[in-house]
Protein backbone atom coordinates (compact mmCIF):
# COMPACT_ATOMS: atom_id res chain seq x y z
CA UNK A 1 0.00 0.00 0.00
CA UNK A 2 1.60 3.40 -0.96
CA UNK A 3 -1.08 6.23 -2.55
CA UNK A 4 -4.39 6.47 -1.06
CA UNK A 5 -6.46 8.95 -2.48
CA UNK A 6 -9.46 10.51 -0.71
CA UNK A 7 -12.91 12.66 -1.93
CA UNK A 8 -14.48 14.10 0.53
CA UNK A 9 -11.65 15.58 3.22
CA UNK A 10 -14.31 16.01 6.70
CA UNK A 11 -14.74 14.05 9.76
CA UNK A 12 -14.32 10.91 8.43
CA UNK A 13 -12.49 11.17 5.08
CA UNK A 14 -9.69 13.43 7.48
CA UNK A 15 -9.96 10.42 9.90
CA UNK A 16 -9.09 7.90 7.36
CA UNK A 17 -6.04 9.55 6.59
CA UNK A 18 -4.60 10.33 10.01
CA UNK A 19 -5.34 6.81 11.00
CA UNK A 20 -3.51 4.94 8.05
CA UNK A 21 -0.77 7.26 8.31
CA UNK A 22 0.13 6.73 11.89
CA UNK A 23 -0.29 2.84 11.24
CA UNK A 24 1.31 2.31 7.57
CA UNK A 25 4.73 3.45 6.61
CA UNK A 26 6.05 5.38 3.69
CA UNK A 27 2.31 6.09 2.49
CA UNK A 28 1.22 9.33 0.39
CA UNK A 29 -2.35 10.60 0.47
CA UNK A 30 -3.97 13.13 -1.88
CA UNK A 31 -7.19 13.95 -1.76
CA UNK A 32 -9.73 16.85 -3.10
CA UNK A 33 -12.62 18.58 -1.56
CA UNK A 34 -15.40 21.06 -3.34
CA UNK A 35 -14.78 23.62 0.23
CA UNK A 36 -11.19 25.39 -0.74
CA UNK A 37 -11.25 25.99 3.20
CA UNK A 38 -11.90 22.47 3.95
CA UNK A 39 -8.75 21.57 0.95
CA UNK A 40 -6.00 24.36 2.94
CA UNK A 41 -7.28 23.37 6.53
CA UNK A 42 -6.67 19.42 5.24
CA UNK A 43 -3.22 20.31 3.69
CA UNK A 44 -2.21 22.32 7.39
CA UNK A 45 -3.27 19.00 9.42
CA UNK A 46 -1.49 17.03 6.83
CA UNK A 47 -4.46 15.12 6.51
CA UNK A 48 -3.34 14.99 2.67
CA UNK A 49 0.02 16.36 0.92
CA UNK A 50 -1.47 17.44 -2.20
CA UNK A 51 -4.57 18.23 -3.53
CA UNK A 52 -6.05 16.46 -6.47
CA UNK A 53 -9.38 16.35 -8.15
CA UNK A 54 -8.78 12.95 -9.35
CA UNK A 55 -6.35 10.21 -8.23
CA UNK A 56 -3.49 8.96 -10.25
CA UNK A 57 -3.36 5.91 -12.17
CA UNK A 58 -1.34 3.80 -9.87
CA UNK A 59 -3.42 4.68 -6.64
CA UNK A 60 -4.48 1.40 -4.74
CA UNK A 61 -7.38 2.87 -2.74
CA UNK A 62 -9.94 5.74 -3.53
CA UNK A 63 -12.36 7.03 -1.01
CA UNK A 64 -15.04 8.58 -1.34
CA UNK A 65 -16.18 10.74 1.79
CA UNK A 66 -18.32 12.72 0.37
CA UNK A 67 -22.35 13.48 1.78
CA UNK A 68 -24.99 10.88 0.67
CA UNK A 69 -26.32 12.76 -2.35
CA UNK A 70 -23.62 12.93 -4.25
CA UNK A 71 -21.74 9.66 -3.86
CA UNK A 72 -23.71 8.29 -6.85
CA UNK A 73 -22.38 10.77 -9.71
CA UNK A 74 -19.05 10.46 -7.96
CA UNK A 75 -18.96 6.30 -7.67
CA UNK A 76 -19.56 6.42 -11.11
CA UNK A 77 -17.33 8.88 -12.28
CA UNK A 78 -14.33 7.38 -10.48
CA UNK A 79 -14.80 3.67 -11.44
CA UNK A 80 -15.08 5.35 -14.81
CA UNK A 81 -11.82 6.59 -15.01
CA UNK A 82 -9.53 4.65 -12.47
CA UNK A 83 -6.53 2.88 -13.10
CA UNK A 84 -6.92 -0.71 -13.66
CA UNK A 85 -5.44 -1.94 -9.41
CA UNK A 86 -7.48 0.49 -7.77
CA UNK A 87 -10.11 -0.05 -5.55
CA UNK A 88 -12.70 2.52 -4.65
CA UNK A 89 -14.95 2.50 -1.38
CA UNK A 90 -17.37 4.82 -0.13
CA UNK A 91 -17.82 5.35 3.43
CA UNK A 92 -21.96 6.50 3.27
CA UNK A 93 -24.66 5.87 5.73
CA UNK A 94 -26.97 4.39 3.41
CA UNK A 95 -26.09 1.25 1.41
CA UNK A 96 -29.02 0.27 -1.38
CA UNK A 97 -29.04 3.06 -4.04
CA UNK A 98 -25.24 2.75 -4.48
CA UNK A 99 -24.81 -0.96 -4.78
CA UNK A 100 -28.08 -0.45 -7.41
CA UNK A 101 -26.69 1.98 -9.25
CA UNK A 102 -23.02 0.50 -10.02
CA UNK A 103 -24.71 -2.90 -10.65
CA UNK A 104 -23.84 -3.88 -13.97
CA UNK A 105 -20.92 -0.69 -14.06
CA UNK A 106 -17.92 -2.58 -16.24
CA UNK A 107 -16.17 -1.53 -13.33
CA UNK A 108 -18.57 -2.95 -10.44
CA UNK A 109 -15.39 -5.35 -9.16
CA UNK A 110 -13.04 -2.51 -8.50
CA UNK A 111 -15.92 -1.10 -5.88
CA UNK A 112 -16.44 -2.12 -2.24
CA UNK A 113 -19.85 -1.40 -0.32
CA UNK A 114 -18.66 0.02 3.07
CA UNK A 115 -19.96 2.21 6.10
CA UNK A 116 -18.05 2.09 9.00
CA UNK A 117 -20.09 2.91 12.05
CA UNK A 118 -17.93 5.46 13.52
CA UNK A 119 -18.94 9.93 13.91
CA UNK A 120 -19.57 12.69 16.30
CA UNK A 121 -21.36 15.73 15.96
CA UNK A 122 -18.68 17.63 14.34
CA UNK A 123 -17.94 17.49 10.98
CA UNK A 124 -14.97 19.05 8.62
CA UNK A 125 -10.99 18.17 8.56
CA UNK A 126 -10.75 20.12 12.12
CA UNK A 127 -13.15 17.68 13.16
CA UNK A 128 -10.77 14.20 12.10
CA UNK A 129 -9.87 12.41 14.94
CA UNK A 130 -7.11 10.05 14.51
CA UNK A 131 -7.99 7.24 16.16
CA UNK A 132 -11.57 8.03 15.35
CA UNK A 133 -11.84 4.48 13.71
CA UNK A 134 -9.88 2.41 15.76
CA UNK A 135 -12.03 -0.75 17.22
CA UNK A 136 -14.85 0.35 14.96
CA UNK A 137 -17.30 -1.66 13.14
CA UNK A 138 -16.90 -1.67 9.73
CA UNK A 139 -19.88 -2.79 7.10
CA UNK A 140 -19.06 -4.13 4.09
CA UNK A 141 -22.08 -4.98 1.97
CA UNK A 142 -22.54 -7.58 -1.68
CA UNK A 143 -18.41 -8.44 -0.54
CA UNK A 144 -18.96 -10.84 -3.81
CA UNK A 145 -19.18 -8.29 -5.98
CA UNK A 146 -15.92 -7.02 -5.24
CA UNK A 147 -12.29 -8.29 -7.13
CA UNK A 148 -10.76 -11.28 -5.16
CA UNK A 149 -7.40 -9.15 -5.31
CA UNK A 150 -8.45 -5.78 -4.96
CA UNK A 151 -10.11 -6.54 -1.49
CA UNK A 152 -6.74 -7.31 0.06
CA UNK A 153 -5.52 -3.66 -0.17
CA UNK A 154 -9.40 -2.82 2.03
CA UNK A 155 -8.14 -5.49 4.08
CA UNK A 156 -4.90 -3.86 4.77
CA UNK A 157 -6.20 -1.00 5.79
CA UNK A 158 -9.33 -2.28 7.37
CA UNK A 159 -6.64 -3.79 9.56
CA UNK A 160 -4.34 -1.43 9.95
CA UNK A 161 -7.22 0.84 11.50
CA UNK A 162 -8.39 -2.13 13.96
CA UNK A 163 -11.86 -1.76 11.99
CA UNK A 164 -14.08 -5.55 13.08
CA UNK A 165 -15.81 -6.02 9.72
CA UNK A 166 -19.41 -7.36 9.68
CA UNK A 167 -21.12 -8.63 6.04
CA UNK A 168 -24.65 -8.00 5.24
CA UNK A 169 -26.56 -7.19 2.30
CA UNK A 170 -27.40 -3.74 1.34
CA UNK A 171 -30.87 -3.65 2.13
CA UNK A 172 -30.14 -5.79 5.47
CA UNK A 173 -27.88 -2.83 6.21
CA UNK A 174 -30.52 0.17 5.53
CA UNK A 175 -32.79 -1.44 7.17
CA UNK A 176 -31.23 -1.81 10.94
CA UNK A 177 -29.26 1.46 10.35
CA UNK A 178 -32.35 3.22 10.13
CA UNK A 179 -33.09 2.16 13.51
CA UNK A 180 -30.27 2.36 15.17
CA UNK A 181 -28.43 5.37 13.59
CA UNK A 182 -30.96 7.56 11.35
CA UNK A 183 -33.95 7.30 14.10
CA UNK A 184 -31.48 8.47 16.69
CA UNK A 185 -30.47 11.39 14.74
CA UNK A 186 -34.54 12.63 14.22
CA UNK A 187 -35.08 12.19 17.97
CA UNK A 188 -31.95 14.51 19.11
CA UNK A 189 -33.14 16.81 16.47
CA UNK A 190 -36.82 17.18 17.44
CA UNK A 191 -35.71 17.35 21.19
CA UNK A 192 -33.33 20.31 20.35
CA UNK A 193 -36.39 21.93 18.46
CA UNK A 194 -38.67 21.33 21.37
CA UNK A 195 -36.56 22.72 23.94
CA UNK A 196 -35.77 25.63 21.54
CA UNK A 197 -38.90 26.46 20.24
CA UNK A 198 -40.13 26.58 24.55
CA UNK A 199 -37.06 28.98 25.04
CA UNK A 200 -39.18 31.68 23.25
CA UNK A 201 -41.16 31.50 26.40
CA UNK A 202 -38.95 30.45 28.97
CA UNK A 203 -34.93 32.44 28.63
CA UNK A 204 -33.24 30.72 30.69
CA UNK A 205 -34.25 26.74 30.01
CA UNK A 206 -31.22 25.80 29.27
CA UNK A 207 -29.71 26.70 32.62
CA UNK A 208 -31.49 23.98 34.27
CA UNK A 209 -29.90 21.45 31.43
CA UNK A 210 -28.21 18.70 32.97
CA UNK A 211 -25.60 15.74 31.41
CA UNK A 212 -28.99 13.84 30.36
CA UNK A 213 -29.86 16.61 28.10
CA UNK A 214 -26.92 17.08 26.71
CA UNK A 215 -26.38 13.58 25.83
CA UNK A 216 -29.84 12.79 24.59
CA UNK A 217 -29.46 16.19 22.35
CA UNK A 218 -25.83 15.76 20.92
CA UNK A 219 -26.99 14.60 17.86
CA UNK A 220 -29.18 17.96 16.95
CA UNK A 221 -25.75 19.44 16.48
CA UNK A 222 -24.97 17.56 13.51
CA UNK A 223 -24.17 18.62 10.12
CA UNK A 224 -27.64 19.10 7.71
CA UNK A 225 -25.10 18.66 4.51
CA UNK A 226 -24.60 15.47 5.67
CA UNK A 227 -27.90 14.24 7.35
CA UNK A 228 -30.78 15.74 4.71
CA UNK A 229 -29.65 13.44 1.93
CA UNK A 230 -29.47 10.29 4.40
CA UNK A 231 -32.72 10.91 5.29
CA UNK A 232 -34.23 11.49 1.84
CA UNK A 233 -32.23 8.46 0.70
CA UNK A 234 -33.39 5.94 3.44
CA UNK A 235 -36.95 7.43 3.58
CA UNK A 236 -38.66 4.23 3.45
CA UNK A 237 -36.77 2.27 6.42
CA UNK A 238 -36.61 5.77 8.01
CA UNK A 239 -40.20 6.04 7.90
CA UNK A 240 -41.09 2.66 9.14
CA UNK A 241 -39.18 3.70 12.27
CA UNK A 242 -40.53 6.73 12.86
CA UNK A 243 -43.62 5.58 13.01
CA UNK A 244 -43.09 2.86 15.31
CA UNK A 245 -41.37 5.36 17.46
CA UNK A 246 -44.06 7.66 17.36
CA UNK A 247 -46.72 5.05 17.90
CA UNK A 248 -44.52 3.96 20.91
CA UNK A 249 -44.45 7.61 22.24
CA UNK A 250 -48.68 8.08 21.55
CA UNK A 251 -48.87 5.31 23.46
CA UNK A 252 -46.53 5.97 26.89
CA UNK A 253 -48.36 9.49 26.64
CA UNK A 254 -51.71 7.97 27.09
CA UNK A 255 -50.88 6.22 30.10
CA UNK A 256 -49.06 9.25 31.72
CA UNK A 257 -52.50 10.98 30.57
CA UNK A 258 -54.21 7.72 33.05
CA UNK A 259 -51.84 8.60 35.56
CA UNK A 260 -51.00 4.53 34.97
CA UNK A 261 -48.33 3.82 36.99
CA UNK A 262 -48.37 0.41 36.88
CA UNK A 263 -48.21 0.01 33.45
CA UNK A 264 -45.41 2.85 33.40
CA UNK A 265 -43.31 0.92 35.69
CA UNK A 266 -43.75 -2.43 33.88
CA UNK A 267 -43.01 -0.38 30.51
CA UNK A 268 -39.28 1.09 31.44
CA UNK A 269 -38.56 -2.09 33.54
CA UNK A 270 -38.83 -3.77 30.23
CA UNK A 271 -37.12 -1.61 28.33
CA UNK A 272 -34.26 -1.64 30.95
CA UNK A 273 -33.19 -5.15 29.31
CA UNK A 274 -31.37 -2.93 26.81
CA UNK A 275 -29.10 -2.26 29.82
CA UNK A 276 -27.43 -5.87 29.33
CA UNK A 277 -27.88 -5.93 25.22
CA UNK A 278 -25.68 -3.14 25.13
CA UNK A 279 -22.81 -3.86 27.77
CA UNK A 280 -22.63 -6.78 26.07
CA UNK A 281 -21.36 -4.94 23.01
CA UNK A 282 -18.57 -3.47 24.82
CA UNK B 1 -21.64 21.36 60.93
CA UNK B 2 -21.55 18.16 62.43
CA UNK B 3 -24.02 15.86 61.79
CA UNK B 4 -26.26 15.16 58.36
CA UNK B 5 -28.85 12.10 58.63
CA UNK B 6 -29.35 11.00 54.70
CA UNK B 7 -32.89 9.39 54.17
CA UNK B 8 -32.48 7.12 50.65
CA UNK B 9 -29.36 5.68 50.23
CA UNK B 10 -28.99 5.67 46.69
CA UNK B 11 -26.87 7.58 43.96
CA UNK B 12 -27.96 11.06 45.10
CA UNK B 13 -28.13 10.38 48.87
CA UNK B 14 -25.33 8.33 48.72
CA UNK B 15 -22.85 10.80 46.50
CA UNK B 16 -24.41 13.61 49.01
CA UNK B 17 -23.01 11.94 51.70
CA UNK B 18 -19.49 10.98 49.86
CA UNK B 19 -19.23 14.42 48.37
CA UNK B 20 -19.87 16.68 51.95
CA UNK B 21 -17.47 14.04 53.88
CA UNK B 22 -14.80 14.54 51.45
CA UNK B 23 -14.82 18.40 52.19
CA UNK B 24 -16.25 19.25 55.85
CA UNK B 25 -13.79 17.74 58.78
CA UNK B 26 -15.21 15.39 61.82
CA UNK B 27 -19.03 15.32 60.11
CA UNK B 28 -21.22 12.18 60.82
CA UNK B 29 -23.32 10.56 58.58
CA UNK B 30 -26.13 8.69 59.74
CA UNK B 31 -29.19 7.38 57.47
CA UNK B 32 -32.03 5.12 56.25
CA UNK B 33 -33.16 3.35 53.40
CA UNK B 34 -36.01 1.05 52.93
CA UNK B 35 -33.98 -1.58 51.21
CA UNK B 36 -31.78 -3.52 53.75
CA UNK B 37 -29.60 -4.68 51.10
CA UNK B 38 -28.94 -0.90 50.43
CA UNK B 39 -28.21 0.00 54.20
CA UNK B 40 -25.51 -3.02 54.05
CA UNK B 41 -23.81 -1.61 51.19
CA UNK B 42 -24.30 2.33 52.36
CA UNK B 43 -22.28 0.92 55.42
CA UNK B 44 -19.79 -1.02 54.05
CA UNK B 45 -19.44 1.86 51.27
CA UNK B 46 -18.84 4.06 54.01
CA UNK B 47 -21.68 6.88 53.34
CA UNK B 48 -23.36 6.46 56.85
CA UNK B 49 -21.03 5.02 59.44
CA UNK B 50 -24.98 4.20 61.24
CA UNK B 51 -28.58 3.21 60.33
CA UNK B 52 -31.04 4.56 62.12
CA UNK B 53 -34.51 5.34 60.88
CA UNK B 54 -34.85 9.11 62.63
CA UNK B 55 -32.27 11.74 62.57
CA UNK B 56 -31.10 12.53 66.51
CA UNK B 57 -32.80 16.25 67.35
CA UNK B 58 -29.05 17.47 67.00
CA UNK B 59 -28.48 16.65 63.67
CA UNK B 60 -27.82 19.67 61.53
CA UNK B 61 -29.12 18.61 58.16
CA UNK B 62 -31.87 16.21 56.75
CA UNK B 63 -31.64 15.32 53.24
CA UNK B 64 -34.62 13.21 51.64
CA UNK B 65 -33.40 11.35 48.55
CA UNK B 66 -35.97 8.47 47.98
CA UNK B 67 -38.49 8.50 44.98
CA UNK B 68 -40.65 11.23 44.60
CA UNK B 69 -43.98 9.37 45.45
CA UNK B 70 -42.48 9.18 49.19
CA UNK B 71 -40.99 12.65 49.58
CA UNK B 72 -44.65 13.89 50.31
CA UNK B 73 -45.41 11.43 53.60
CA UNK B 74 -41.76 11.62 54.44
CA UNK B 75 -41.02 15.21 54.23
CA UNK B 76 -44.29 16.09 56.64
CA UNK B 77 -43.04 13.57 59.04
CA UNK B 78 -40.14 14.40 59.51
CA UNK B 79 -41.26 18.31 60.01
CA UNK B 80 -43.38 16.71 62.86
CA UNK B 81 -40.31 15.01 64.51
CA UNK B 82 -37.35 17.33 63.92
CA UNK B 83 -34.98 19.31 66.45
CA UNK B 84 -35.72 23.00 66.13
CA UNK B 85 -32.18 23.76 64.74
CA UNK B 86 -32.79 21.09 61.57
CA UNK B 87 -33.35 21.89 58.41
CA UNK B 88 -34.63 19.46 55.74
CA UNK B 89 -34.11 19.63 52.20
CA UNK B 90 -35.22 17.30 49.36
CA UNK B 91 -33.51 16.74 46.11
CA UNK B 92 -36.55 15.46 44.06
CA UNK B 93 -36.97 16.21 40.54
CA UNK B 94 -40.54 17.38 40.73
CA UNK B 95 -41.18 20.71 43.07
CA UNK B 96 -44.46 22.14 42.90
CA UNK B 97 -46.35 19.20 45.34
CA UNK B 98 -43.82 19.16 47.85
CA UNK B 99 -43.99 23.07 48.36
CA UNK B 100 -47.96 23.44 47.90
CA UNK B 101 -48.11 20.70 50.78
CA UNK B 102 -46.20 21.97 53.09
CA UNK B 103 -46.88 25.35 52.82
CA UNK B 104 -48.82 25.90 56.23
CA UNK B 105 -47.02 23.32 58.28
CA UNK B 106 -46.26 25.03 61.36
CA UNK B 107 -42.61 23.94 60.98
CA UNK B 108 -42.70 24.98 56.99
CA UNK B 109 -39.37 27.21 57.87
CA UNK B 110 -37.31 24.10 58.32
CA UNK B 111 -37.74 22.94 54.83
CA UNK B 112 -35.64 23.69 52.10
CA UNK B 113 -37.05 22.84 48.46
CA UNK B 114 -34.06 21.69 46.01
CA UNK B 115 -33.32 20.20 43.28
CA UNK B 116 -29.31 19.32 42.42
CA UNK B 117 -29.40 18.35 38.35
CA UNK B 118 -27.12 15.56 38.40
CA UNK B 119 -26.89 12.08 37.84
CA UNK B 120 -26.76 8.72 35.71
CA UNK B 121 -28.02 6.33 34.48
CA UNK B 122 -27.53 3.97 37.01
CA UNK B 123 -29.37 4.02 40.60
CA UNK B 124 -28.13 2.69 44.20
CA UNK B 125 -25.13 3.07 46.92
CA UNK B 126 -22.82 1.52 44.64
CA UNK B 127 -23.61 4.08 42.06
CA UNK B 128 -22.88 7.25 44.22
CA UNK B 129 -19.73 9.22 43.12
CA UNK B 130 -18.12 11.68 45.68
CA UNK B 131 -17.47 14.24 42.76
CA UNK B 132 -21.39 13.46 41.20
CA UNK B 133 -22.42 17.16 42.90
CA UNK B 134 -19.50 18.77 41.85
CA UNK B 135 -20.35 22.32 40.11
CA UNK B 136 -23.65 21.03 39.40
CA UNK B 137 -26.65 23.50 39.29
CA UNK B 138 -28.65 23.39 42.31
CA UNK B 139 -32.16 24.60 41.98
CA UNK B 140 -33.55 25.75 44.89
CA UNK B 141 -37.60 26.46 45.14
CA UNK B 142 -39.44 28.91 47.96
CA UNK B 143 -36.05 30.16 49.26
CA UNK B 144 -37.64 33.35 51.25
CA UNK B 145 -39.97 30.69 53.39
CA UNK B 146 -37.21 29.15 54.25
CA UNK B 147 -35.68 30.38 57.99
CA UNK B 148 -32.86 32.39 57.29
CA UNK B 149 -30.62 30.73 60.07
CA UNK B 150 -31.30 27.47 58.78
CA UNK B 151 -30.61 28.30 55.67
CA UNK B 152 -26.98 28.66 56.31
CA UNK B 153 -26.64 25.37 56.87
CA UNK B 154 -27.57 24.18 53.58
CA UNK B 155 -25.16 26.92 52.00
CA UNK B 156 -22.12 25.64 54.45
CA UNK B 157 -23.02 22.09 52.75
CA UNK B 158 -23.65 23.48 48.91
CA UNK B 159 -20.75 25.38 48.83
CA UNK B 160 -18.35 22.73 50.07
CA UNK B 161 -20.02 20.58 47.19
CA UNK B 162 -19.40 23.28 44.71
CA UNK B 163 -22.94 23.87 44.10
CA UNK B 164 -24.25 26.63 41.80
CA UNK B 165 -27.54 27.97 43.37
CA UNK B 166 -29.96 29.20 41.08
CA UNK B 167 -33.74 30.37 42.28
CA UNK B 168 -37.30 30.39 40.82
CA UNK B 169 -40.56 29.24 41.94
CA UNK B 170 -41.49 25.87 42.18
CA UNK B 171 -44.13 26.27 39.00
CA UNK B 172 -41.52 27.59 36.84
CA UNK B 173 -39.04 24.58 38.24
CA UNK B 174 -41.39 21.81 36.98
CA UNK B 175 -42.73 23.36 34.13
CA UNK B 176 -38.53 23.98 32.53
CA UNK B 177 -37.61 19.79 34.19
CA UNK B 178 -40.54 18.61 31.84
CA UNK B 179 -38.15 19.75 28.90
CA UNK B 180 -34.67 19.68 29.39
CA UNK B 181 -35.23 16.84 31.37
CA UNK B 182 -37.74 14.79 31.46
CA UNK B 183 -38.77 14.58 27.91
CA UNK B 184 -34.97 13.57 27.10
CA UNK B 185 -35.93 10.55 29.96
CA UNK B 186 -39.05 9.58 27.43
CA UNK B 187 -37.42 10.21 24.50
CA UNK B 188 -34.84 8.04 25.16
CA UNK B 189 -37.18 5.14 26.73
CA UNK B 190 -38.99 5.08 23.73
CA UNK B 191 -36.14 4.98 21.15
CA UNK B 192 -34.74 1.57 23.09
CA UNK B 193 -38.18 0.25 23.44
CA UNK B 194 -38.87 0.92 19.31
CA UNK B 195 -35.43 -0.87 18.53
CA UNK B 196 -35.99 -3.78 20.97
CA UNK B 197 -39.00 -3.87 19.14
CA UNK B 198 -37.35 -4.16 16.22
CA UNK B 199 -34.74 -7.09 17.68
CA UNK B 200 -37.61 -9.09 17.41
CA UNK B 201 -37.31 -9.41 13.69
CA UNK B 202 -33.59 -8.72 13.09
CA UNK B 203 -31.61 -10.24 15.80
CA UNK B 204 -28.34 -8.55 15.04
CA UNK B 205 -29.46 -5.23 15.16
CA UNK B 206 -27.54 -3.61 17.61
CA UNK B 207 -23.98 -4.79 16.26
CA UNK B 208 -24.25 -1.70 14.35
CA UNK B 209 -25.12 0.51 17.06
CA UNK B 210 -22.72 2.99 17.50
CA UNK B 211 -21.55 5.85 19.79
CA UNK B 212 -24.53 7.85 18.71
CA UNK B 213 -27.15 5.48 19.46
CA UNK B 214 -25.66 4.59 22.72
CA UNK B 215 -26.11 8.37 23.80
CA UNK B 216 -29.42 9.05 22.73
CA UNK B 217 -30.56 5.84 24.47
CA UNK B 218 -28.58 5.75 27.66
CA UNK B 219 -31.22 7.33 29.76
CA UNK B 220 -33.27 4.37 28.78
CA UNK B 221 -31.24 1.98 31.94
CA UNK B 222 -32.98 4.69 34.29
CA UNK B 223 -34.61 3.08 37.28
CA UNK B 224 -38.62 2.67 36.67
CA UNK B 225 -38.91 3.30 40.71
CA UNK B 226 -37.97 6.68 40.14
CA UNK B 227 -38.97 7.81 37.22
CA UNK B 228 -43.05 6.73 37.38
CA UNK B 229 -43.90 8.51 39.95
CA UNK B 230 -41.93 11.82 38.77
CA UNK B 231 -44.30 11.16 35.15
CA UNK B 232 -47.43 11.24 36.88
CA UNK B 233 -46.47 14.20 39.34
CA UNK B 234 -45.11 16.37 36.60
CA UNK B 235 -48.17 15.23 34.05
CA UNK B 236 -49.34 18.13 33.04
CA UNK B 237 -46.28 19.65 32.30
CA UNK B 238 -44.83 16.49 30.65
CA UNK B 239 -47.84 16.16 28.66
CA UNK B 240 -46.98 19.47 27.22
CA UNK B 241 -43.66 18.68 26.38
CA UNK B 242 -44.60 15.39 24.72
CA UNK B 243 -47.17 17.02 22.49
CA UNK B 244 -44.87 19.20 21.57
CA UNK B 245 -42.10 16.74 20.55
CA UNK B 246 -44.89 14.28 18.79
CA UNK B 247 -45.88 17.32 16.57
CA UNK B 248 -42.51 17.97 15.62
CA UNK B 249 -41.82 14.52 14.66
CA UNK B 250 -44.65 14.07 12.80
CA UNK B 251 -44.13 17.58 10.78
CA UNK B 252 -40.41 16.32 10.08
CA UNK B 253 -42.11 12.97 9.01
CA UNK B 254 -43.98 14.13 6.21
CA UNK B 255 -41.26 16.22 5.24
CA UNK B 256 -39.17 13.43 4.65
CA UNK B 257 -42.43 11.06 3.20
CA UNK B 258 -42.48 14.47 0.77
CA UNK B 259 -38.25 14.15 0.24
CA UNK B 260 -38.51 17.87 1.20
CA UNK B 261 -34.44 18.42 1.18
CA UNK B 262 -34.43 21.97 1.16
CA UNK B 263 -36.62 22.02 4.31
CA UNK B 264 -35.52 19.46 5.66
CA UNK B 265 -32.14 21.21 5.62
CA UNK B 266 -33.08 24.32 6.82
CA UNK B 267 -35.23 22.64 9.49
CA UNK B 268 -31.87 21.20 10.82
CA UNK B 269 -29.44 24.20 10.29
CA UNK B 270 -32.14 26.07 12.62
CA UNK B 271 -31.60 23.39 15.20
CA UNK B 272 -27.94 23.65 14.96
CA UNK B 273 -28.11 26.90 17.09
CA UNK B 274 -28.43 24.81 19.64
CA UNK B 275 -24.76 24.12 19.73
CA UNK B 276 -24.14 27.59 20.61
CA UNK B 277 -26.46 27.53 23.60
CA UNK B 278 -24.66 24.38 25.03
CA UNK B 279 -21.29 25.05 24.52
CA UNK B 280 -22.11 28.41 26.62
CA UNK B 281 -23.25 26.62 29.33
CA UNK B 282 -20.00 25.07 29.33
Amino acid sequence: MKKIHIIGLGLLGGSFSLGAKKKIADLTVTGYDIDPQNQKDALTLEIISEVKETPDLDTDLVILATPADTLGDLLIQTLDTIGPNTLVFDVGSTKSRLTKLVANHPNRAQYLAAHPIAGTEYSGPKAALEDLLDRKVMIICELEKTDLHLKEKAYELFDALNLKLRFMDAEEHDRHLAFVSHLSHISSFMLGQTVLQKMADEKNIFDMAGSGFASTVRLAKSSPAMWTPILTENKENILNALDGYIANLSSFREKIAQSDSQALFEEMAEINKIRDILDLGN
